[in-house]
């Protein structure tokens, strides 16, 4: 699905190979991770996504004879080439050897924890760095919104975003990360087809004035699809519209047929959904849905429910498919460990910043995640797979005095084999499966994670050692640069 | 460049299409124009973008084999198919005939006025508006944004956001559409490669950390690089990493090579920037330029001059990428007339709604743009190509009262012919002819129109003889529904 272009990458990080190339560091390893900062949306949690496109994008890697060709015409300033020609033919028939552990799809992820982790030659961790990046952290963030949207609807939510959407594959792979959060469908025609899920939608504003007058417009539609008619009774004047919806619902049942549904997209929805309502019980109608749309998130959606709105089910584009309010995940992939040719152990490292709070983890990082008995999340701790827990205390990474004894509780590790040696694992979740996970995930917080307003801060923590060897690194670097 | 899915659509342009083909209406002629109601980010301007990639997509649209296949695998809630065989027949040999007229690539464009109109079967414009949409509101967006910080940035503005991009297509639409906002390079390879754009870029954090010191890591590169290195400088202490960097440019010195500059990505950019400067010149390392990023946007960027900031040229990433602060451009695709078989005229269409404002324009639009001797826009009369204008009085669409006489000055008309029968048109703009375009009609714009607070509006009014065909298509329309 995606193109295959490695060149979809930062220039920096091909010149930056060209270095380690010449500077004989192409061979020394290195194990970077991902992880965030912060929750978007100010929220409690993150549905972590995208993975999916990474495994299939790092067994898809190749730098084609027309990449290097067009790499050969770049020029510094000096009017030299950029790129030595020894070096572009090294890439000819490069192919990553990467290994990659990563969360399953779906899965609830909190700041500082690595989310991803790569280990590999260090030029192809840093090639494959940038869409990497790309692919999970726009979708992360609109699986993220789209739970959001859906834990408050109260009823199924329709993904319709695609002509808003930041580019044709920011709607595609959009649409897929929203049914990942859990929407029930999407309008996305091929990402229904190339994800398997759901594709829903009926007919525009444009179907009605197309035709002579509104009823005749919905007569039209309802004939030709008298299984899934949903109305859209907004282009002039919507009581006037629900009423000719219902003309035409009485006409279905006399064929035998049920008006399946009125979308309502302008106005006061709450108003116009109590209203349209109560017309529609009037005539004995029921089964007929109200589907609303317009801008809606998750607060319009929220307060909809407060004012006691009679919608069914939701549309939602815009605002879901950019992350409106937060339009950007800021993920970062940052070097953990590096190992030189024929050494055993991993040498720890990390970004120092002269704010503590931005540094980074120095290890080869893992997560181990503790459930009570009834499966409520408890707390993450971060470690050094070089050195194995002692014990189940999690350490604040910025507050030593914020410790949580972990003791007695189940636990699991969160990194799953998602490439090994570039090419992908089997056993990956489909879409679906995905939002199945991230269902199960979303139930298993607590409750004061999920709310909007000042959500209660999910425990994750540094593993004694790793906390040590990470204050250890700091006070060195800080003694010697 | 674009994968050629005509499924990337939204699935009620497939029920309508057969809607309309069922009931016997697929030769009915429909114009749509394309337009929003407002600029984004509370500004002045847009800068329109995206339509290379329109025509291109024109001429590429097909339903494939494995397209009609998933098609008719679509059932309604009774599980019977969604579409009739018969219907997915015709898309086997379907090719789009439409007409398309718009603004060119980098043209200043204003709310209400139309920037790209369709003329077609109605079913050919449904089934490309939301592809269209996708394309156009997207990188009209990003150009807008990007036009906004080079505007304050009075230097090179390089655009690295991939890593943060909606997508790998959102990176790379976005990054050619920052290109024509007026960034002078991007660090998008790909986007160099497909759209002949300058590229830059050099290293990242990671390469001074996989180094056994800064020290080492900067003359590692320099060594590389000897041509165009930018040293980052703030790995672990900025001001310390300045004075390796001034260490480097020494030894560079001997060699008769010059250190291109350093770049600063963290911490007080004013205060660090400025010192920074101090200690080159002290050093007779004027040359050195210091290049600044670190979530940088056209606010940032202004409150940096007027704090004295020493920087010579930008890296502007998420913020431009995502266009923060307004992820989407609210372009709408709205049917204004309609011609049935062998009809010469075509029948001005609108859909009203509640509030006028919110009301569409009727007929054949065109735009014609008037400027005065200096070439400074002075407005633009939006009219019906079947009753050419008589005189040159704008009347403001929503305000009778707000009149503009602009008799005297030359005018131009705006929309120029892109697609013909689905045939791309030749003499198209290239990227970096787009970004001259704009950089021209930046300049045909009153100051007052471009400051980011209050901006000036941009007077778009309409011809006397449209005013009179949208008002009375109002008044009946509201007697009748």
């Amino acid at each position: 699905m995606l193109n295959e272009q490695a060149l979809l990458t930062d220039l920096y990080q091909l010149t930056m190979a060209q270095g380690y190339w010449k500077g004989g560091l192409s061979q020394t390893e290195a194990c970077f991770y991902l992880h965030f900062r912060e929750n978007p949306f100010e929220g409690g949690y993150t549905i972590a996504c995208g993975f999916a496109q990474v495994a299939e994008r790092a067994e898809g890697f190749r730098f084609t004879e027309a990449d290097r060709a067009y790499l050969a015409t770049l020029k510094t300033p000096q009017d030299t080439p950029l790129f030595e020609q020894e070096f572009l033919n090294t890439l000819a028939d490069f192919r990553l050897t990467l290994n990659i552990d990563a969360v399953a799809e779906g899965t609830a992820v909190f700041p500082h924890e690595p989310i991803a982790r790569v280990t590999g030659p260090i030029l192809h961790c840093q090639l494959f760095e940038t869409i990497l990046l790309n692919l999970v952290n726009y979708q992360t963030l609109i699986a993220t919104k789209a739970a959001r949207v859906c834990e408050v609807a109260k009823g199924p939510v329709a993904e319709f975003g695609l002509r808003r959407a930041q580019g044709p594959a920011g709607g595609l792979l959009g649409s897929r990360a929203a049914v990942v959060g859990g929407c029930s469908s999407t309008s996305n025609v091929e990402a229904g087809r190339l994800f398997g899920v759901p594709v829903s939608g009926t007919h525009a504003h444009s179907w009605v004035m197309a035709h002579s007058s509104e009823l005749e417009a919905f007569r039209a539609f309802a004939e030709v699809f008298p299984h899934n008619s949903i109305l859209l009774v907004d282009t002039y004047n919507t009581l006037e519209g629900v009423r000719n919806a219902i003309i035409v619902a009485k006409e279905m049942e006399q064929r035998g047929q049920r008006l399946a549904g009125i979308r309502i997209d302008s106005g006061d929805l709450a108003w116009l959904s109590i209203r349209a309502r109560e017309m529609l019980d009037a005539q004995g109608l029921g089964y007929v849905r109200i589907v609303a749309s317009n801008d809606l998130d998750e607060y319009t959606i929220q307060s909809l429910h407060e004012q006691g709105a009679r919608i069914d089910s939701w549309g939602v584009g815009t605002r879901l498919i950019t992350a409106w309010g937060q339009p950007a995940l800021t993920g970062v992939y940052k070097l953990c460990a590096t190992r030189q040719a024929g050494e055993q152990r991993w040498t720890p490292q990390l970004k120092v910043s002269e704010q503590t709070s931005k540094s980074t983890l120095p290890g080869l990082l893992a997560v181990r995640r503790y459930a009570d008995e009834q499966g409520i999340l408890v707390g993450d701790m971060v470690y050094d797979e070089q050195s194995q827990p002692t014990d189940d205390l999690i350490i604040d990474p910025y507050d030593d005095l914020r410790r949580k004894n972990l003791t007695g509780f189940a636990h699991r590790e969160l990194l799953e084999p998602l490439v090994r040696d570039g090419k992908a694992v089997g056993g990956r979740l489909s879409t679906l499966e995905a939002q199945e996970n991230a269902r199960a995930n979303l139930a298993s917080l607590h409750p004061t994670i999920k709310r909007f307003l000042n959500p209660h801060s999910y425990p994750v923590g540094l593993e004694r050692t790793l906390r040590h060897q990470r204050d250890e690194i700091i006070r060195q670097a800080r003694a010697v640069n």
